[in-house]
């Protein structure tokens, strides 16, 4: 019998194991009454930054479903923080200050000493660790540059998610240093995680669907190349997840990622024709399915196995859970996948 | 020499001319400053239903640029409105009450005589007719079933567009129930405009993108196929646009339609080699290209026909161009598309 940390590590290895490994993306989160009932004594600000409230939040799904991993629990936005900027979360979303647009906002930013700047995503780690124990999964995650660089550059997120993307027609070479900068954090911010504990790590791509391939192609993948060189000497797999991939997928093989994440949008099964065999998989039933009716999730989570092959998939949503998911919806998708394995 | 109705009714069947014809979604808009000056005088309902303002409208972009076609100018929502809801067009967005989302908001839809409660839409290809003249392609359009349902039960547009989805796994029946009406309503609009002079119709859907494969072949792709199987007896080529289509290619084919639309989100290549070659494309620069250098615009709209291998593609932009485009990336745009045709 594996634990679930040997089956998670198999299946990002592109490795046969008893059952596809499954975590669901934010599954320490809003949808759970327990977590609700913490955040009304504590900011979200809180749960980041003290390991102990870390460590219970993310520890809460786990003790509700049988889940092979835990998540650092924390916002990719603490890297732009760390750099210098303010960022708040008020209600109608995070905001940033000040607005880094223009080559004086560039010379402002700071490159931070991450295990100073950081230090407490670092004792998180430990703190959920040492509530795991050993047996389970434990991932470490960050945004990737182009993703951090839209809230950067517009000061928050947008309807459109525009700006950044205008920027890098009108200033490239503007986005570019932008770029080039959050990348050189994001890989010491990574390997500090790693030194913490972190047995994989995520990648989170937000916006790079909104690129067209070939402006992908020039802004966003070579950074992404370079975070995974860096990381893979390390021996901990690096899952790369960008939402809307759907249009990508002749450039994605090109970041030797060791499992690339699918959003709902695309199926598994084409999705991975389109890769190749080199890649394991994340994902990729429709966040919203879960508040159908709990026979069609279960048919839904068999289809998706079925079209993924099994090998190498680590089973999840397309996206993030929603606040509002019926618990019994997440219970019949996490049942489900456990029952793979029977027989 | 091809007129502009020729070279589109003959890229529309997939055959083989001088250079690809050029029209813009949203051509007729507010980054035009004439636009935006009649604007000021006229409601954008005004622009919708009184015919003389209608072509006024739909005729500015062609005074500026040589473009093969004019577009009706009107609004998709004008389809929920006649069916008996009440439609308003405030600052933040479209409104439309009452909210249709239960068996009691279906029994009050009204299925309507088109050419009564929409006559003025056959007036206005009329009047836009009589402004071009015989030479110049004439596009009629609808939005798809599923776009519009997807305003009908939110009572308006929303940040996540996720109310129909919920509906649709919810309460299967309430949605089919919803997306056939509007089919039929959608057919005998479509065929109303081809009656006022419409050369080719396009379906906008902008939303059903959003929807898993799976989900799009449960409930979009059935309604789409009866429209275009509608249509294609009176011989005027169906558009069908889907935004977000690049993980929905396996499927797109069943539609049947003439020209399959393609945002930017995935190389028109990519699209072509997956779609087959029974079909038009039309396609697919990024709109926001459109504010950067020009010389970069030229560059894209070669790469653009080389990738598309210039048979049977309708140059376009990905999405409609955005408010604040400055005229001279338009111009670039245009001017290059023509350059095509040069040797």
């Amino acid at each position: 019998m594996l634990t679930s940390k040997e089956r998670f590590l198999a299946a990002c290895r592109n490795e046969e194991v008893d059952r596809p490994p499954v975590w669901i993306m934010r599954q320490a989160g809003r949808y759970l009454p327990e977590y609700m009932e913490l955040r009304a004594k504590h900011s979200f600000l809180d749960f980041c930054k003290i390991p102990e409230l870390a460590r219970e939040v993310a520890l809460q799904p786990l003790s509700r479903f049988e889940l092979d991993a835990s998540i650092l629990f924390s916002d990719i936005l603490v890297v732009p923080e760390a750099m210098g900027l303010t960022v708040d979360y008020p209600k109608g979303g995070p905001t940033l200050a000040p607005i880094v647009d223009d080559d004086s906002g560039l010379d402002s930013l700071q490159m931070p000493d991450v295990d100073d700047k950081l230090g407490y995503v670092g004792e998180a780690l430990e703190a959920i660790r040492d509530g795991i124990g050993p047996d389970k999964a434990l991932i470490g995650f960050a945004g990737a540059p182009y993703t951090l660089a839209t809230y950067m550059v517009e000061g928050g997120g947008s309807k459109k998610i525009s700006k950044l993307k205008l920027l890098a027609f009108q200033k490239p070479a503007f986005v570019d240093c932008l770029l080039d900068m959050l990348t050189d954090v994001v890989i010491d911010y990574l390997k500090m995680q790693i030194r913490h504990g972190a047995d994989v790590v995520q990648v989170f791509d937000t916006w790079a669907g909104e690129l067209a391939p070939v402006d992908f192609a020039r802004f966003e993948l070579p950074r992404i190349k370079r975070i995974v060189e860096a990381i893979k000497p390390l021996g901990v797999p690096i899952i790369y997840f960008v939402n809307g991939v759907a249009g990508l997928l002749d450039l994605l093989p090109q970041t030797k990622a060791d499992v690339l994440g699918v959003d709902w949008k695309i199926s598994i099964g084409e999705f991975r024709k389109r890769v190749g065999d080199n890649f394991a998989v994340q994902g990729n039933l429709d966040p919203l399915e879960l508040y159908g009716d709990t026979g069609r999730i279960r048919q839904r989570v068999r289809e998706i196995h079925r079209e993924s092959g099994g090998k190498g998939h680590i089973f999840n949503l397309g996206h993030g859970v929603t606040p509002k998911t019926p618990i019994a919806g997440v219970e019949a998708f996490v049942d489900e996948v456990l029952k793979l394995g029977d027989k």
